[in-house]
């Protein structure tokens, strides 16, 4: 069979529109490329609904795969050096939360890439899971999902808007964490478990109602004349903190 | 006076330059954007060679301010929602190391935002300086200055090449620490100081040449199934880690 070279196959399109938020709510669907992506997807006991490929591929135990030309791989992917290969996945959102181990909520993230590594890097400390509370950027965005370097597949992910988050941390029966520049006590101690750590977005950190929900807050001290770290360093700190030895 | 609103204006034309890493090196110039990135410049003793703002700004002891068109802000910019002002200045590297502090050996680093996520850390923990090893991407560009949040004023910036790198390594006084994913010992440890830690790049991490000069070789535990941090946090980690407290 010749590969497919018109973007007007309907496959084709539905691939397409996934670089669009709105499309990929819609969908419930996303995309992620390369095969170390799709490796760890596999590994993970993740299915693609979709497998397309410039060349054929010996993985998902033999899936049928879709093979496209190098043109219309590189308009799927949008990017310059698209890979051979690229899967769409459907989106996964556990309802709740549990209450073991450790959970990181995040206040309305902004940028894709730092919700990608800081997906990375909790994938890495195994925690939980990640709570995305209220506005937030999209982690199954293909900046996202790129950043995260297949940790998308590792991670659970959970949505809630500010007032499940803040009934969450008044019920929780560890310490729930959050940094602040004013706090006290140097962010490197012992925590006790579960832990519920709560980190702001970019330009404002966490917000006062969030704040309030602390009962323990900590600061990353840091140099007179700079007022913050970037918060997938931050969260990083925290999380690497957090980690049981 | 009018409004600049031509970018054939000769300092428009070489501001306009400077978003090009060539034009830069030959100028030996960058840009910043924003009061608050401009105020950490002033209270580092840093002055532009040009102020550019679409109204009048007091900043830098009141120094002459070229005043520019909205349009013209946004080209010379690149952004979409361009700050009210910019600064143009002089690009410093010194010219060796000390032998004192912590000093962070970056090879090769690819990615602006990575480089200027990791200068901001820099600047929180206060270290010695950040060495630039061999083809690293421009710390002067107008992403690596952006994610910096202005820490590129408080950070000492030196370039050496590998060999240059080694030797110093070499002759090193206290530890030359890297990070390695067979090391046996956990990073969460304490370090001799001086401290030159080694991190290597986004793709393959530090190269055998430049862990061979490694005293230390510590492991920043992970996940089976992840296989690396981003680079910006693995830096991040190691840099608190050798922070004095």
């Amino acid at each position: 069979m010749l590969p497919i070279s018109s973007l007007q196959n309907p496959t084709m399109k539905l691939i397409r529109s996934l670089e669009h938020k709105k499309d990929r709510r819609e969908a419930g669907l996303f995309m992620a490329e390369g095969l170390a992506m799709l490796d760890r997807a596999e590994a993970m006991g993740w299915v693609p609904d979709y497998l397309v490929a410039t060349k054929p591929q010996a993985i998902f135990d033999g899936m049928k795969t879709t093979i496209v030309t190098d043109k219309v791989m590189t308009e799927l992917s949008g990017q310059n050096n698209p890979h051979d290969v690229l899967g769409v996945f459907k989106q996964k959102y556990q309802p709740h939360p549990t209450k073991e181990g450790v959970w990181l909520a995040l206040e309305e993230i902004r940028d894709p890439g730092n919700l990608g590594t800081i997906i990375r890097t909790a994938d890495a400390v195994d925690i939980s899971g990640i709570i995305l509370v209220g506005d937030s950027c999209d982690p199954y965005s293909p900046e996202a999902v790129r950043a995260s370097t297949g940790s998308i597949f590792g991670v659970t992910l959970v949505r809630m808007n500010k007032d499940g988050l803040m009934d969450l941390a008044k019920s929780w029966d560890g310490e729930v964490v959050g940094t602040a520049s004013t706090a006290k006590h140097d962010f490197r101690r012992a925590y006790k478990s579960p832990t519920l750590l709560l980190m702001g977005n970019e330009s404002r950190g966490l917000t006062p109602d969030l704040t309030s929900c602390c009962t323990n807050l900590v600061k990353i001290p840091m140099k007179d004349g700079v007022e913050s770290l970037n918060v997938s360093v931050a969260t990083g700190l925290m999380l690497y903190q957090l980690q049981p030895r």
